[in-house]
């Protein structure tokens, strides 16, 4: 018996994916769109190395993510580095690195790969693609004004109709108000019950109370004052004792201008949004999907002042977003926003007769000078089987080349979907491939 | 004494760079014109994770890679992966995976980003991003002249004038036969001299001799056969005795066809062209810079039968080329191919009084949805400094908007170039900015 012979794997590492010409045609589609749209305003596109040093990590980021989700080790010159797992200490090592140089306001984005160690699941990856939007040097409520303008742009670049998302606002300086002047709650308490707060719609109502009453001094008075917390609108949430003012009359401001620029209805204030990152110091916001059966958090951002503190003396107020591919592209289905992204523009030239290739090579230089894209079959097969092979690939027109052809500088060009066949003059021929694929 | 804060470095991890917007401006500048020359050849774009496991590249690398510059450690859930250090072994993997259904000939390409621990040198880091074209399933020398052509195709999109590169081809057939039978070698001792041959051009004529003469039996004419074997030309190669004639005939039906094609002057027969990988099997080529100041190798491909062979029993031939963004830029600057890149398709609106900045946002809506960019100030101040502002983030254009230009329904539209200021009306205002940003 014949030993057999064992094979590596061809599936990708656990938790990551392969982007054949299919998905890589629908990444780059995606990322085009929303690269377009934060052009438009004035952002200009950086990148930074995957790797970093594990301090900028350890400095930056929340302990869960540098404990258990990094993907850290030392290197070959015994310096301890991670792979990046989140774009913005990356982002704030540049700005800082450059901060006197850099023109205000700084308006910046960028399409990251990052990398965590998680148990895959739905939605959930090791690795995932982040745009990132960010503008520097602000203090205004403009600065919120413009951000959220842009992340509901996104969306309406990308065709989401009116009740397909929802953006959820609020402020920093709410929330701390809240549990710190309205609760009475010390620092330590304060975070204990914020990320109970944030968790709340997860669990259910009992393990909720239960688990926060433990925190609470006078858990029968304070559990009211949190549920009317909960339940307070823009109007109603400053007739709670404590709450400071000035944060309800920025998200006002926030929301009549936005109002104006036609983002209303989409437009929430929802006292429960936390975020969970720790540098988030003013306004919050976070996308929502709708759609019943992926109701979750898209994207969100907000207000990070001091977020260069780290690198330098210097100060600047920032403010951004990030948003991930994986859960976007689910929304995107969820509504039905992906466009045909098949369509080739090019077509595919088989050969006819061995002895005419060189004729196939003139005429594909030919096209692809006038911007047609060309594929040309390279070795000779039954003109069935090529034709196979263009249907394979998803091609619209064939190009047929013969001595007769050759001999009158004519084609023969075959429509796949229509089934017509015509004989042109190479001028006709390039005018109406212009008209089929690039117009 | 007030104790010193101590700041984390602004620098990235040793032998990185940081792409500010200058330089992602030029990155995607070169790697739009690279996509847009492979996909006018049918290629289509794919990508894989950076992250594989490391027997991936143990079985497929070669050994100084492995072994002295991958970056490899082992993940949370003990298994041993590593950053990729090329592309090729994720192609293999991913063709191998569906290699019955994609339909042939397999026309991919990618743009990844690749890493290897390097001491950091002029023109090698340990980052960076490297166009790769494949080409699989054509076993005929047509596949050969296609990936030469889109190889020469690339540098002529990019303005590379006549004379400023040139492309070095030879075939494994013909080394393999000048060493095994000309000279008699035995495998190893193959090998020893062709990396010998390899790194002759690094060395002096001495000790290439001096090492040389320990690998061969009979010194004295062996060493008349290799120069005789390095100064032999297309026409003279197959004079040497035992040279396989099978592929002389190969590259001389490769260079008929590429001169048919406009491939013809900057083409040159090499037989010292060896490419270090070990996975090559036929034809080689690799693209010179002729820059005296720049000698040196942009990149380089060849043939690689049976690259699938660790995933399946499968059988599939392929061509292909990798050309490294680092070493290609010196090229682009040594010859001065580099256009402008930092004009703007977008304007720039100061805040003319506190009271209007909601027209401001207004005519910024009505602009972008004409495609045009528009970044506004958000905060008041002096004009002066707004102007500085535009001038330093390079804006042209200008728009002012008071209280008589809102009353007309016109705006003020300042050329910083030219100095003129021009009153025009919203529709004026578009066909204006449409002429000079995206016509």
């Amino acid at each position: 018996m014949e030993k057999q012979k064992s094979f590596l794997p061809t599936a990708p590492y656990k938790g990551t994916r392969d982007f054949y010409p299919d998905e890589m045609r629908f990444r780059n589609w995606m990322f085009s769109v929303m690269r377009e749209t934060v052009q438009s305003f004035g952002y200009q596109e950086y990148d930074g190395p995957i790797l970093e040093s594990f301090e900028l990590y350890q400095a930056k980021s929340g302990e869960e993510i540098v404990q258990r989700q990094l993907y850290d080790f030392v290197d070959k010159g015994e310096r301890r580095v991670a792979i990046r797992p989140e774009m913005t200490p990356t982002l704030a090592r540049m700005v800082a690195g450059e901060v006197r140089n850099l023109a205000k306001p700084i308006r910046w984005f960028s399409i990251p790969n990052l990398w965590r160690y998680e148990q895959p699941g739905k939605g959930r990856l090791r690795e995932h693609w982040q745009l990132n939007v960010d503008l520097f040097g602000v203090n205004s409520y403009r600065a919120e004004v413009e951000i959220i303008l842009i992340a509901d742009s996104i969306l309406k670049k990308f065709g989401a109709p009116k009740g397909s998302y929802q953006i959820k606002v609020s402020h920093r300086g709410i929330l701390d108000s809240f549990l710190g002047k309205s609760l009475g709650l010390a620092a330590e308490k304060s975070q204990a019950v914020s990320k109970l707060l944030d968790k709340k719609a997860k669990i259910s109502k009992e393990a909720f109370e239960e688990e926060i009453k433990v925190l609470l001094d006078n858990p029968s008075k304070q559990l009211d004052l949190i549920y009317k917390y909960l339940d307070s609108n823009l109007n109603t949430v400053g007739d709670l004792p404590g709450i400071d003012p000035s944060s309800v009359e920025f998200i006002k401001n926030l929301f009549s201008d936005l109002a104006g620029l036609g983002v209303k209805d989409q437009l929430e204030f929802d006292p429960s949004i936390i975020r969970g990152f720790d540098y988030y110091t003013g306004c919050i916001f976070e996308v929502f999907d709708t759609n019943p059966e992926n109701r979750r958090s898209l994207y969100g951002g907000g207000r990070y002042d001091n977020l260069i503190g780290l690198f330098s003396n210097d100060q600047l107020s920032g403010i951004g977003f990030g948003l991930g591919d994986v859960t976007f592209k689910n929304f995107l289905e969820g509504h039905k926003l992906i466009p045909d992204l098949n369509k080739k523009n090019a077509v595919l030239i088989p050969i006819m007769e061995e002895k005419l290739f060189p004729e196939v090579l003139k005429l594909a230089a030919e096209l692809r000078a006038e911007g047609i894209g060309v594929e040309t079959m390279l070795e000779s097969a039954k003109l069935g089987k090529q034709i196979q092979t263009a249907e394979k690939k998803g091609y619209q027109f064939l190009l047929f080349l013969g001595e007769s052809e050759v001999a009158e500088n004519k084609v023969q060009i075959k429509d796949i979907i229509s089934g017509s066949q015509d004989l042109v003059s190479r001028t006709e021929l390039i005018s109406v491939l212009r008209k089929s694929l690039l117009g």
